[in-house]
């Protein structure tokens, strides 16, 4: 693959400074980038790599042009930098083979399965009966996907992950290595002595345009439905308890936990290893911070941090705080005794 | 499925009021129910749902007998409803095909297993030498079983779950997909500059009636025996280190974490995203909240929260405290000011 | 496996005492151990049980010599008695049956696959186009290898593990069950409403000797490499960001998450269920405590633990201060109620 800085900057709709008919064959980090590299100013924190940086060319929001931290650098100058870098580098994705469409004669599909045109099903990988494929989905080797399950078009399934019984996958949903979608939710009713196994009958509605990380769990609901809506984004390792409902468009990311019957809203930000305690609500744009503890409900556009979570703001000023605390102790005992004195003068 | 309000009392062992022959065909949370639904009053909290819910039955707490809050509704009054409610799901759970008894042709199941009456292994499920299962036991597509395992009778392993050699499981076990167990411990010898695996070589006992979670890791101990006893529940993404012992009973939530050797009594709940630090023992029902983090052995009947975790009720007055702590910092500098004035004065 | 104390002393290089012609036939935990047990006191804590242990020889820290604790016992005295145990249980590894070498005819090696003198692949594994295994590489069943992935001489892949395409993978390094290495980085650039992903088109590069635990998730670089330098060690349920860098010896201890771009040092520890923010630098020797969570870069040789992650001193003084923060909240009232009675006198 081989392209031109001009050609480029057309691709992505933006404005290019310097060499334009130079060549760009890859893409690298700024730190590390040479001759015949495209690469990207992703965060002010990196700035200082603009000055020596051998890329070819680089990406900057577009406040660079004119700016002397790019004198004499070819640019590709952009109203969105981080999409049209997101842009460019699936130019230059993966040359790796990808899976071959039609299903691998070591692959297990029953005979009620019903898979669409350009459906690819891997080495290794089961698909149950009653399940329904839409077309260009691919099932990389060792998926399993259970009983009546349904999976829509363009969607990635990848290697070893588990779909359940009954669960339902939108369009063009990526699931990662290791996910397990539909597995029973943790429910139990104490009968005496024993903990009585409450049937999970429920399923879980994973909508289009979701991805979901590696070795995620998400549990199917008691009944009812455990819903990811549309455009939600699940990092690596995030538990989702049954019932639970996650919005359009949230983030939530890696070692995050989310209990039974929660309802995340829309636009949210679930930051990483925070935890959302059970039946309550986090509403649209509330933004957790990384390993808070929620447990009561957030309202919308709420920033929250700590254990237990506060708001953000509250938050910062105790755990200020706190660095003086030691410090506190000693002055209030200085006071005391300054007290006892006065006493004693009485 | 059908079945009348009478027919469900009878079979939960219940009291019934209200239209004792209508008819229930399925099963709906109670802000989704319809005519033909029976569901289930789970929580106070959603007790407001109760005028409004479409249900044709509900089932509810026995104290609800001649309260106004269910006049008018056709209740299953239950001495224990959550029980009564798992008896009822278990009435309408899956209809989705069970897998076929027999092992599947794409299985892989080596000479010297031996297989109960009624074992049914999946498509792409690898079982090795050695191996011992019992009658009726179900292991779905894609698990692996290794040399020298046994499993029991009526256990259910999901699919892609890992089973490694040498491990024994119960009896009417469930383990769902993605759970590895017997793992190497995380040890090492400090050889100069090189961390020195120290070979695990003891086994993971899993005794009956456990439930074991999607994408949980129990490794096998050192030496000896990890062993998780009858009946103890185990949710996803869990970490059991080598050597622990979970107690008969306990419930172990999403995403907590024990430490090596660690011993966990009987009825002990540890909530979730908690933390257990290794060599210590968490006392008989004792209760650990969600996030904390345990450093030392817990007392039997101790609740415990924080980090690190101290008891809950001293933790909450803590907690309750750091609110008011900046204030706590603006009045002893008022205090500092006043003192300094008396001693101008002075 | 039979072996007299003498000879596994001599094995070792270490000292023994007491009846050197004892003979030993396996390995206990020294509160277990019987005759013919070799057993380890591998912690002070447990040194009541030199007196009451049954074994026929405990390995011990060679500073015992001449100790009461040690009267009429027959030891091995280790100038590194980790070490020593390290050896004797690699002595006494299971017995059970290794996956035979070859490729078993359930999985599936593509044609264009290299493998190796003495590779062997199990049941239902997956190798493919372009991928290169070295020699003595063991493919555990369901293992899934992507294209163009690469595998050292050695290395053994434990069931259901997954490596992604691309990905590059040392000598002698162990990877456990249900391991993912090379997921796509959460990466998303905010578009208008929608969160449009980031292709994430690096790899990950695990060097030699590394071992990777259960159901961890490593992902691979948006551009560049997710780099785990030699020796590392990482506990089960791990998440390793996109384009993170651990270095040589270091240990990750289970659940801890490292985000994206940060490069933590050699010889670090990072203990369980910690959390490290992105883009940070944590110093070589480092060790960040349990559940801490760190928001900036450390110092080599710093110790850090808490939310957020302070010097361990300070948090310790900080910890020890809230124990008293409620009987604070008293002193202070009492102070401002004494001042109140001054300013009432004057």
């Amino acid at each position: 693959m081989e392209m031109t800085v001009a050609e480029i900057a057309g691709l992505v709709g933006a404005k290019a400074d310097g060499d334009l008919s130079a060549v760009v064959s890859g893409v690298a980090p700024i730190s590390e980038a040479g001759p015949g590299h495209i690469t990207f100013l992703g965060n002010r924190r990196y700035e200082r790599h603009l000055a020596t940086t051998g890329a070819t060319v680089i990406i900057v929001p577009e406040e660079y042009a004119g700016s002397p931290a790019i004198a004499g650098k070819t640019v590709i100058l952009a109203a969105n930098a981080p999409v049209a870098f997101a842009k460019v580098l699936g130019l230059f994705e993966s040359s790796s083979a990808p899976l071959a469409v039609g299903v691998h004669p070591s692959a297990h599909v029953a005979d009620t399965a019903v898979l669409g045109e350009g459906v690819a099903v891997g080495p290794c990988a089961t698909v149950m009966d009653g399940v329904t494929i839409g077309k260009d989905s691919v099932i990389h080797p060792g998926v399993y996907i259970g009983p009546d399950a349904t999976v829509g078009s363009g969607t990635t399934i990848y290697a070893n992950a588990t779909v359940r019984e009954r669960v339902r996958i939108g369009d063009r949903v990526i699931i990662h290595s290791g996910a397990v979608i539909g597995s029973d939710g943790f429910g139990f009713a104490r009968d005496g002595d024993v903990n009585l196994k409450i049937p999970q009958i429920g399923i879980v509605v994973v909508e289009d345009d979701v991805e979901i990380g590696a070795n995620v769990a998400i549990d199917r609901a008691t009944i009812g439905v455990t819903m990811i809506h549309r455009g939600a984004k699940i990092d690596n390792l995030v538990q989702v308890a049954h019932n639970v409902t996650i919005g359009e468009g949230s983030m939530i990311v890696a070692q995050t936990g989310i209990s039974g019957s929660t309802r995340v809203g829309k636009g949210v930000v679930l930051a990483g290893q925070s935890g959302i305690a059970g039946h309550i609500e986090i509403g649209d744009g509330a933004v957790i911070a990384a390993q808070a503890g929620v447990m009561s409900s957030v309202p919308a556009g709420a920033r929250m941090s700590g254990y237990p979570a506060r708001k953000h703001s509250v938050a910062k000023r105790i755990s200020a705080s706190l660095a003086n605390l030691p410090a506190l102790f000693a002055r209030v005992g200085a006071i005391e005794k300054r007290l006892e004195k006065l006493d004693r003068e009485d």
